[in-house]
């Protein structure tokens, strides 16, 4: 299949001439586009208005797939280049936004200013105009100083240090700042918040980490203390950033997180660790792979990738993990029986059940399973 | 933050007018752009050109980041939208190439044809225009005159079923018949061929499923039986479909796909069995998720989507992989003492150890996946 005439060379050359000659069209009006987002963004700046608008974006894809239609083209395709090209334009006016400071003028302490997620913060209020201080470990003799006068106090210290370091601060706090934890448990640290300071209170989970570049769609939940209308600008700031709000309360949030990250790290964790204990020869493997089992291997090494102690304290944070976990490995032991006799029929009705528990979701699992393993072929 | 006053609001609408003129045009060129991809695939179609070609494909990438640069556009966003581009473009070339059969009049027998993957090649073979026979259980009367001067028989059965099948057709063959069977394991079926057939003989194992409706960049793995040469044309037909071809013997194979198959699915089975015991709010738990969780979850959801037979087969497809999955489970049972204990720093040190063991595939796993974390936010 590779011998190929002068001919047909030359023929190819001119088309792919061609090609090309219509790409460069294209980049110049995609760089022509970016512009006018970027005078989009300045008035959304004045006028203090989000960036993420739903609608419109569901509005133009709509539009351009009518259009894909008419000019020949398969409509999921357009939409797949608009939605690239829709969240290029998102994150522009996002990181445009981030200089906007909901409210204007106010101090920030974080506590904690020192560690990766207090730098990270740092940088964002920084980056918004408001008059940051951050306080390490070492400046409890200028605690005093350090609260005078703020309007927001940011807790950013491990989980268990986070009850005894609200305790001491409370007391230099102004009865009207609104005191914040970020850890990632909520029951807690919201009830030492609430113990220690009688003014405004809210728990807050940001569900991402310091390497993440933008806010955009990143989720944060927020768990009410006292006085929600004071609480409000620190909420709002983060959505003006590009977050999204999920309101909760302590005892729900705490339970779904003992799902959504305890159990899935160590998941992940032992997972890890048996491929290590085999020595599994992890390229060969991935020459083999189906994009899926690329995809699972990579969410392995991503965990891998990262700080040993942030999922030391994620996994081993409350009692109620540490007995999940040991429920999780004694409902693994329940299949070794099944196991050792080969028993696929005990396989296959155990699996129906799962698969009619899980219900809708699994189609919901499989449409955006297959678009990112698109995606991944695509690129990889 | 939301209101708008009529004169920003018709300022706004302007710009999106312009916006939208501007994307008038994009979908234009792009529709300017298939037809000349359609020039190239009529071309590469006459002259028996391969589909896929990484290096046309690495130039035309650095010359868009070249433009992109000097229109003041990201480069990597630029990349983005032509990988787009060019995987649209590459399944088009190789829908159109579906048809070309690389060995024209051949005969081909499917075996268990009236199975899920049996229709499925029956399609793909039939689609390049090759005669194509279906044998089911019922046609074993007609055996002899289905196997009558064909040039390739498929084994497309289960795998409990394939060396008893493959004996019994044996006799039946035409000596010059290329032998095939498409299990997901190799060896046993591959001894089963050689002993059963003294003619061409070929192990693959396609890594995708019926599902499946492109074959661009899938991976089909190719143990060699006996006669490559005779074979060769099989393996050039996957390739002209759009298919990657992965070299191995059956050891190897079988070995890898341990991990890569059975002890996967059986760690994702297991994670679902524990979700659904815990009746965990699936829903709720989705809202409040980073990407990855959603991601983490789509993979256990999917799973349960798909056919319980067929993850029986593969997980319980040789006491080997049996043996595996209970050394998983009996290596999670080495975490209860520590979990028991909360022993973080127990925790951390193994952590770094199987960091250790990962290496520099920890970095790549981020750098993938935070790619396809980004494209799972611009979607959902």
């Amino acid at each position: 299949m590779s011998d190929i005439s002068q001919e047909c060379q030359t023929e190819l050359t001119g088309l792919r001439r061609e090609i090309d000659a219509i790409d460069q069209q294209v980049v110049d009006l995609l760089s022509k586009r970016q512009k006018q987002v970027e005078h989009v963004v300045a008035l959304k700046k004045a006028h203090n208005l989000q960036v993420y608008h739903p609608a419109r974006e569901e509005d133009l894809i709509s539009a351009r797939r009518q259009q894909a239609r008419e000019a020949g083209l398969c409509p999921d395709y357009i939409e797949e280049l608009y939605r690239v090209i829709m969240r290029r334009s998102r994150v522009e006016q996002t990181g445009q936004m981030a200089g906007k400071a909901v409210k204007p003028g106010a101090t920030v302490l974080i506590v904690g200013g020192t560690g990766e997620m207090g730098r990270y913060f740092l940088d964002w209020f920084n980056g918004a105009g408001y008059r940051v201080r951050s306080m390490g470990s070492k400046d409890w003799p200028n605690v005093a100083a350090l609260c005078d006068g703020i309007d927001l106090c940011i807790i950013s210290v491990i989980i268990d240090r986070t009850p005894e370091i609200v305790e001491r601060i409370g007391p230099y706090l102004p009865p009207d700042a609104v005191l914040v934890d970020v850890t990632s448990i909520k029951k807690v640290p919201l009830n030492a918040m609430l113990e220690a300071h009688p003014g405004p209170v809210l728990g807050l989970h940001p569900l991402f980490g310091p390497t993440t570049s933008t806010l955009d769609k990143q989720i944060v939940v927020a768990t009410p203390g006292r006085d929600d209308d004071a609480c409000r600008w620190v909420i709002d700031q983060f959505s003006l950033w590009g977050s999204i709000i999920v309101m909760s309360d302590a005892d729900e949030h705490d339970e779904i997180m003992e799902f959504v990250q305890s159990l899935r790290h160590f998941a992940t964790f032992a997972f890890g660790q048996f491929l290590a204990s085999k020595n599994v020869p992890l390229a060969r493997s991935l020459e083999f792979s189906s994009p899926i089992y690329r995809l699972e291997l990579g969410m392995v090494g991503r965990l891998f990738a990262q700080d040993a102690s942030l999922y030391a304290e994620i996994i081993f944070a409350t009692p109620e993990r540490r007995a999940l976990l040991k429920d999780y490995i004694n409902s693994l032991n329940k299949n070794l029986e099944m196991l050792e006799k080969g028993d696929k029929s005990k396989f296959e009705q155990e699996f129906k059940k799962i698969a009619e528990w899980f219900g809708p979701f699994g189609e919901q699992a499989m449409r955006e399973s297959s678009f990112l393993i698109d995606k991944l072929i695509e690129r990889f």
